[in-house]
């Protein structure tokens, strides 16, 4: 077996300590925006021409968003197309959901040339976008993410997804957003758990690609969990560059994006198999990239102080490192793991491939058929 | 108001008399072949090497064509992954029958390198393109449509759909497929009705861009009629051929594509307030070119002799060209309808837009707001 892809290009840190006013993601008649503004001074400024270009902008949201801005909303939301607004949740990234959203778009007449405002996290941005990737074959979506996990990931890429019984995300579309605006203000509020919960993305681009960002991160790793201002640009701008950078020069996964999944093929096993409701995202794949770490050292690629590095910066950051698995043994668990592993998007050919590391900084596609080591690497964080 | 487009580009009529046996699809990296082949010979041939290519094949096929050809499809389909076998008719074109297929792949663990092969009209073709274009964020598709008209339209340029009680193919995406088989010996055993539907569409590739073809369909009515197999050849080739330079020149329907809605808008209108059930898709149709070629004259753009022409067409044809109405007087028929078609997908601004004529063989768009127009455009074909 050997690497499926060369190592991926090297990419810069100035995001770190200059952080840019926009970032464009480089998808030829496709190419966005991605605007760090506040919210206020965007909708007062060039928001304003932007809504401009559209027949009608439907605002997509939760409920706890509405209860937070719900003033604010009717304020630029016209009376005749008041915002969708959707329980809050995982649980209702769902098909029916889905039908829910395209029904009122249909009963408010949204043609062609209206637009989708997804005002929220990963949940409301997933659905929102694949309802916009699919109504009347595709009408614009703006994403205003307003969680850490959805402004390091989920709004940038134009991946949209729902959920179905037998696995995360298996419905959806590749449907780019026009543009992506985000205000680090929303994470002030945010739930300490969640805000951690999107760390786990962050740490996932340093271990994927940057060495000196996973540095970073130990040495700022006070200073971010106390949300300093600074800090959070600075981690933010330079995800969203990395991401931005790899989906430009491979929109439809077929390579170097896979890449992205790191922690992914072990943390949405984890959520399966916990149905979505013990873990955030976050801290699932939190647990899925120790899971990835401790398969790379079984095949000698890091080593064990890597390991502890690498768990030293999950904890540090607030997220679990230690998996209290609801199963009657370590065969149970392994087994019902491989299952869930085998039902996810990135099987090819019945091995279950990985996103691994070669480095703290540098990951590979690797295909892993013996199912011992992929036991021993769950049971080092399973308990 | 004036014509939102330049007239297209001519068309070749090359394939009237010398039909090609295959033909590209030119859409950069998603550049498809279609191919004119007895479907035992491709079977037998490319097929087996085609199908080398993926991890697993899925066929989709409806009621009628399992009964006809279920010992052949066992011949070919794994017992593993049995053909999945829809309810033949419109009515399952839905969001239910969408969500069992895409259920039925995740419990037969289809991957991301499956395919799907889409066996049938044009139900078949759009409800599998579209399952193929959301499962797991999109697959590959191969068509192999068994009607007329699919053959001449909706297999060829990606658009697929499911209907909402609220409106005919109102969710979708485009995906295009990886290839298109067409084998005319399925015509063979086409109900007449079905059959005479389909030429809705090849009337409307004459109407919408070639004189010189809606002359050759008005001298070879009688051969068409009789299913000779060399005019069905020419009429399919051509057709295709049309279609594929006009989604080549534009795939997402910005411009030009859209004039292949000719008879269309009126044409879903009609079969909305029908409940689908009345008039087969290309009947419908055949009374929407009419009632757009009679706006068209309203406008002075075309001469009461065209229209006679094009009505005769229409009848020589099998297709019927007056529509018996349901409703109690001629201004509820108008206030139906214009209801109905504003909630196409062709609605801009409120306005209603249309593919009107210029000539025979020269279509374009434009938008029309007065109803007292459109409602005599309806009232010379509804009775």
């Amino acid at each position: 077996m050997i690497d499926s892809l060369p190592a991926p290009a090297k990419f810069s840190t100035t995001a770190l300590t200059d952080p840019p006013e926009c970032l464009m993601v480089a998808l030829a008649e496709r190419t966005y925006p991605i605007h760090f503004s506040s919210l206020r001074h965007f909708v007062e400024g060039k928001w304003q021409a932007l809504l401009s270009r559209y027949s009608a902008v439907q605002w997509i949201t939760h409920h706890s968003l509405q209860k937070h801005y719900g003033d604010w909303l009717n304020t630029v939301t016209p009376p005749t197309l008041p915002p969708i607004v959707l329980p809050d949740g995982e649980s209702f990234k769902s098909w029916a959901t889905l039908e829910t959203i395209l029904s009122t778009l249909l009963s408010r007449k949204l043609d062609r040339q209206a637009a989708l405002v997804a005002f929220g996290g990963g949940v409301i941005g997933d659905i929102s976008g694949f309802a916009a990737g699919i109504y009347q074959r595709g009408i614009a979506v703006i994403q205003i993410p307003t969680t850490l996990l959805s402004m390091v990931d989920s709004s940038v890429g134009g991946k949209t997804a729902v959920n179905h019984p037998l696995g995360k995300n298996m419905i959806g579309v590749i449907h780019q957003p026009q543009s992506v605006w985000i205000d680090t203000q929303f994470l002030r509020t945010l739930p300490t758990r969640e805000f951690n919960a999107g760390l786990a993305e962050v740490i996932k681009y340093g271990l994927l690609g940057s060495e000196a960002f996973f540095v970073w991160l130990e040495n700022h790793s006070a200073a971010v969990g106390q949300r300093d201002e600074k800090a959070l640009r600075a981690l933010i701008a330079q995800s969203c560059q990395m991401k931005a950078e790899i989906v430009a020069r491979d929109e439809h996964e077929q390579g170097e994006r896979a890449l992205l999944n790191l922690g992914h093929t072990f943390g949405h096993a984890i959520e399966m198999l916990t149905d979505y409701r013990h873990f955030l995202h976050g801290e699932a794949v939190a647990l899925g990239i120790l899971m990835a770490a401790q398969l790379s050292q079984s095949l000698a690629w890091i080593s064990p102080s890597d390991v502890e590095r690498i768990r030293l910066l999950i904890q540090s950051l607030g997220l679990p490192t230690v998996w209290q698995h609801p199963f009657a043994d370590n065969q149970e668990l392994s087994q019902k793991m491989c299952f869930a592993m085998t039902h996810d998007k990135k099987v090819r050919e019945g091995k279950i491939r990985f996103v691994l590391l070669r480095a703290i900084g540098r990951a590979v596609l690797h295909s892993v058929d013996d199912l011992s080591l992929i036991a021993h690497a769950i049971r080092a964080v399973a308990r």
